[in-house]
């Protein structure tokens, strides 16, 4: 079954606001082996409204609608479902009573514009609203149906559980839709993609018996391949999507390091409290990203000792006893400084591992030799140490991420291999 | 001019991810008096995305897509434009030369796959990337125009507002809408309106030359005020703008951090630099987060010394020198022990400020005493100190986002009072 969401309201056509129902409505849609092909939001218009709804009703099997059942004028979605569908507006009493009764619980009298709300499109099945003064409403033309539903998500998810369960479920065929998504860090999205390609290709052919789709996606630090399984339950997608996942690790390696949603920072985590180990850093451009991200995780501090924050020269000769000679020799963004960044915090630290960071994350500070984006990265354990220089790519924020993200990912290899 | 935004992507149509290139968007349209009257997602399929292109092209005057400019199969929107267009698609050679150059830049080679992203529609007016290797394509059919832009907000934004400028705005000639963003910490949504709303009543009038329409929003640490003026020109909205935040301002007193969209962590630092101060951190449950929130700023390094993330207290103890008789008498979750940390930080250090942060973060570590959510922040500087507990509500993110934007709004009070 091929779906259509659509989102009714101004406020979504600002600059501040963005649909958020749509998700959860997705969610369950897929559950159901339902698909949605497409998502709009459109304003309190009942031109505008008539029109995209029009296209909807015509290219998709079920529209479900959000918004514009209030009492005000600005709620034009019953009138302009009653349009498109070519029926008319019957005042429903029913209705109108339990308004007029939900006011006199909370000792109130109905507003007349509530009245509105009581208006229903001839033929249509209204959907009770537990938790608001707006029902739904279920109509249908030809093989298509056209949900409507308020928009305050309190009032919107339960109606929708219960359209979904007593309605919706028992028509599907039973197939859903079934994810898993991979996280990748240190290649290109081309790199990952020349590789990972020959792998899913053969999945997405309609004869594959659990056809799973994928796409790759290039987010800051790291690259996600989404695979979806189209399955009669999650325990046949778990399976097709088990091998799925099983080929694309065998294919790309350790430079997967999630195939479960976990970010890296736990992934991380994970790896140091299983090898009991204690983790401290020092750090100079990333200014606490680093420590912040490793400390966001739940439970960290088992592991999570100390970290330095020295943007001051002096605090990396104070603190972590860095030799001003290398400072002078090397320039404060070079290996041997996150070396001895490091190394100083390890040992003043006493953890099994030390973590410097120095680099120049701009818009300033770069030079010809040392352009922004220059980091240099010192991981030290209690086997060796990894020290590697970096250019990133990015403003600010993007080049002080990135190195985060390369300092754990060079941690995570150490602590595989070892 | 009527305006409709494209959103391409399967993932925006996944329950993961929303489109929030449409707010940027649709911002700078609002700009130039152009109205979106609809947005929609559409994922990577070329015959949906043909399909809601034709429609939103027979509709609007603009049509504004995103993503689906990338190098690999899953990436569509060139040849679905060309299709619906009627166009062939050629090689463009002095694209695929800019491609190949930035891959060698950065010592590589450019990918077969990425000759794709060269292809242009015959006729189609090529939009250079500064900043990534997809180009972007403006394209005419009578009056109405297509814009396709990559999805990577660093690369899309540049290049929308050289397309505003350059080619949209010189042909926009009426009202515009003009935005301004009050942003509010450390008051409730609620007493914020009780004070904003008879100020901002009057404004809504029709009868107002300049009408300015008023939005509170609630986000994480802040309350913003966002106010919009419909006006002819940018001049005539700054008038109304000006005289309508400056009562704002006299109504909500000190309470209003930035007027011009700063975030906090760039008032304190532009306050810091100001006064000619230095600051230093002591963070415990924040992890750094302070931290690097201070050093985001571009510039940063002219106040900000250093800092010392001690999830451990042994490292409150070995480099602060906090006496672990105060840990033990009082508890590590207390004012005295926020205050000596804000102490030893700032007297190690030597800088002008010392500020030193403690707190439950969740999940676990509450007791009925001192529940998730409370913490104890010291600001302490040459002229005194102020010391606080705080007891945040939300999870372990909002409750150390909290702790930052607190530790910042009383450093920032301490400032504007010296």
């Amino acid at each position: 079954m091929k779906a259509c969401i659509l989102a009714i309201g101004s406020e979504m056509l600002t600059p501040f606001r963005v649909d958020t129902n749509s998700l959860a409505i997705t969610e369950r849609l897929n559950a159901i082996g339902c698909d949605v092909r497409v998502k709009t939001v459109v304003g309190d218009d009942i031109d505008e409204l008539a029109r995209v709804l029009t296209v909807a009703l015509d290219t998709t099997d079920l529209v479900i609608c959000t918004g514009g059942l209030g009492p005000t004028e600005d709620d034009v979605t019953r009138d302009a479902a009653a349009r498109v569908l070519g029926l008319p507006l019957d005042l429903h009493e029913a209705i109108l009573e339990r308004i007029r009764a939900r006011f006199a619980r909370r000792g109130l009298e109905m507003a007349d514009i509530n009245r509105r709300q009581a208006m229903v499109p001839r033929g249509a099945t209204v959907l009770e609203n537990a938790l608001g003064t707006a029902p739904g409403l279920w109509l249908e033309r030809g093989t298509t149906t056209l949900v409507l539903l308020p928009g305050p998500p309190r009032e919107m998810t339960p109606m929708l559980e219960a359209v979904i369960r007593d309605r919706l479920a028992p028509r599907t065929g039973g197939r859903g839709l079934f994810r898993r998504v991979l996280k990748i860090t240190g290649r290109t999205e081309s790199a990952v993609d020349a590789v990972a390609q020959p792998v899913y290709g053969a999945w997405t052919k309609s004869t594959a018996p659990i056809p799973i789709t994928t796409t790759i996606l290039a987010v800051m630090g790291q690259i996600e391949l989404h695979l979806t399984a189209s399955a009669s339950s999650r325990a046949e997608a778990d399976v097709a999507l088990d091998a799925a996942v099983g080929a694309l690790v065998a294919a790309l390696g350790a430079a997967v390091y999630s195939i479960d949603g976990r970010p890296l920072e736990a992934v991380v985590g994970d790896l140091l409290r299983r090898a009991r180990w204690t983790v401290a850093a020092a750090e100079s451009c990333t200014g606490g990203l680093l420590m912040s991200r490793l400390t966001a995780v739940p439970g960290s501090s088992a592991y999570v000792d100390r970290g330095l924050v020295c943007y001051s020269n002096q605090a990396k000769v104070d603190w972590l006893g860095v030799p001003q000679t290398i400072i002078d020799e090397h320039g404060a963004v070079s290996e041997s400084v996150a070396r001895a960044m490091a190394e100083g915090v390890r040992g003043r630290a006493s953890t099994n591992v030390g973590i410097g960071i120095t680099g120049i994350a701009g818009p300033d500070g770069g030079t010809a030799e040392k352009p922004v984006g220059t980091v240099a990265i010192a991981v030290v354990t209690d086997g060796g140490a990894d020290v590697r220089t970096f250019a990133f790519i990015g403003n600010r924020e993007q080049v002080n991420y990135q190195s985060t993200q390369a300092a754990m990912n060079m941690l995570r290899l150490m602590l595989l291999g070892r």
